[in-house]
């Protein structure tokens, strides 16, 4: 293997790739990234087994080849070396990476032994502004859960429906929904949250669209010259749909900047009480007030006003509303619910086709 | 108490004085700020018996007082409020802090329980500008020790000398010394590495004098309307200055960012070592190469060219080099040294009242 590449492509490449290569695997060469040849393009690549990520770059072929190197060392190096022209050489397993100013021996793995993600073969494809899928990927994507017991909750659920595409994200105690954009696809794909994150740094700023191909088993999304597979999760995704409520008998429209504020502040209260609240809507006084008590320090009310319907009050986790305001874009803000022990939703009133709701504490 | 203040000034106030205050100390107390009426002032103070921060603010005061509070929740509650006018009430022990939109209530303890720092009297007083100040303990603070084992090298010593005065601090390893300023008075002043942290912080970007009073127990700066006292640290400095060499078998000038650039590259290869860099200076050739290995990983050489006196190599700990050019801000640094055995130094070639020395490691 003998080659050139510009140092801009090798670094952003190995920016976008090197993440996803674990120093702690059992499995040590999963530390590493692949590099090979592939006719006048170097292909770089990295997986965890469960996600792979593979980008592609120009490159200047003298002869083909191809080994695995430590990812975190090759970033780094290649990430702080000047711009410019960069030589890779493979003597062996030692791969030759030298600038005018610089010459390093990488010690490589033969790259026979990096395990492989299988071909999607006879996938469905269809493709998505960037834009669109960036914007929903950050509206919905920290809704999903962590907790590994219930890996369905762990996935963001991409699934058509009457013409549309939706996709949500639930951990059970809060749920975002967002529909994307008119589709005549059927989709049904559970695809993990932590790729979802990863696709979304991959997506970046590019303005291209988003190329997905899928089966049973694996989804592929395409950037540009990075492609990202995925293992589908597998299992039914619950019927969130009905936990969204079509009618509220309290609800209050306001500034989201407002909320936001008196949700920080009322959060600093809440620090003892695992981050519960509780909001107050006053249809009376058009106003809404927000309760917090830390026992051993204080307690604080704030409040603002607001267009209300419905007198009412509901408990809260402060970070989810504050995770829920963070998703919505506009200037005002609706929420609404339905005595205090149902789920309370979250809209941007410039925005219908985003929801998000939150189920409540006991107080 | 009864007083009015500006959300600006009180936030502003808190984030000066509320790092010190220790929410694990076995005194519960000290993890509280002081809240003081003086005159027609404000005065808001922290300690942690080693070192109190105190600032004065602007306030309409209706009734005196005094009270604690817990310092981080009055921080973040008050940084987190709008800008504009805050009413501070105090209520037996518990102080309602209100404005139009906001009312807290906040519980305290009685200021009689909080430990006060003794006054200095009869200290000796004089002032520096700010800006030489803050420049000299940038470049000199990193280089104290932490090792609570060997308290004179934790601190930073102040020290006159021909008329001069001079900061120096090491932690053995490594030595940073700065001549200050012309001065008439006889200072030798052992103060806290983490007190002049702070004092860092508290400088900012104010343009005044820095007034320094010191008795032989405890040294007071006072910026703006901010005081800190520090206790000082006991014990006799190492006669450091024998171990700047004042001439070099081997030295070399080249450009701090050449230098900057192939050292921090370097030192990527030297994890697995301590950090351990050869950098070896050829006179024939006039250039400067770096050598690191990483015995699993691979190995690196880098070279730039430089104005070399004499061929020597050394071997030092990459970090501290990265410190010492960090620490130097001109285009140009000449390096020398007298034998792998010998302390290094480093100059910036536009800045003689800068040396930083490293001591070598063993290759």
């Amino acid at each position: 293997m003998k080659l050139q590449v510009t140092q801009e492509n090798l670094s952003k490449a190995l920016g976008n790739v090197a993440r996803i290569a674990n120093t702690r695997s059992t499995l040590p060469i999963l530390s590493n990234v692949l590099l090979k040849t592939v006719n006048n393009r170097l292909s770089i690549a990295a997986t965890n087994l469960d996600i792979a990520i593979t980008q592609y770059i120009g490159s200047k072929v003298s002869t083909e080849g191809t080994i695995t190197v430590p990812a975190r060392l090759m970033q780094d190096f290649v990430s702080s070396l000047p711009s410019g022209v960069i030589d890779l050489t493979l003597d062996d397993i030692k791969l030759h990476v030298s600038t005018e100013q610089y010459q390093s021996v990488i010690n490589g793995v033969p790259a026979d032994d990096y395990p492989v993600m299988p071909a999607i073969e006879n996938g469905v494809e269809w493709t998505i502004p960037s834009n669109v899928l960036k914007k929903g990927l950050q509206q919905v994507v920290f809704a999903a859960s962590n907790d590994e017991t219930r890996p369905v909750l762990t996935g963001i659920y991409f699934h058509s429906e009457g013409g549309k595409l939706f996709m949500a994200a639930t951990d059970s105690y809060r749920l975002a929904e967002k529909e994307l954009m008119k589709t005549k696809e059927e989709i049904s794909l559970l695809v993990p949250a932590n790729a979802m994150q990863d696709l979304l740094r991959i997506i970046g700023d590019t303005e291209d669209d988003v190329h997905i191909i899928h089966d049973d088993q694996q989804v592929l999304f395409r950037v540009d010259d990075v492609e990202l597979v995925a293992r589908l999760i597998e299992g039914n995704y619950p019927p969130y749909k009905k936990l969204i409520p079509a009618t509220f008998a309290t609800s209050a429209k306001l500034k989201r900047s407002e909320l936001n504020s008196i949700t920080k502040v009322s959060s600093l209260f809440a620090r003892e009480s695992a981050g519960s609240i509780t909001i107050k809507v006053d249809e009376e006084k058009q106003t809404v007030s927000i309760h917090s008590i830390a026992s051993q320090l204080g307690e604080n009310t704030a409040g603002a006003s607001a267009e209300v319907t419905g007198s009412g009050d509901i408990t809260l986790n402060s970070r989810y509303v504050l995770d829920a305001l963070g998703a919505i874009h506009g200037d005002s803000v609706t929420f609404g619910f339905n005595g205090k022990l149902e789920a309370c939703s979250f809209r941007d009133n410039d925005e219908p086709d985003y929801v998000h709701i939150i189920m409540p504490l006991k107080s």
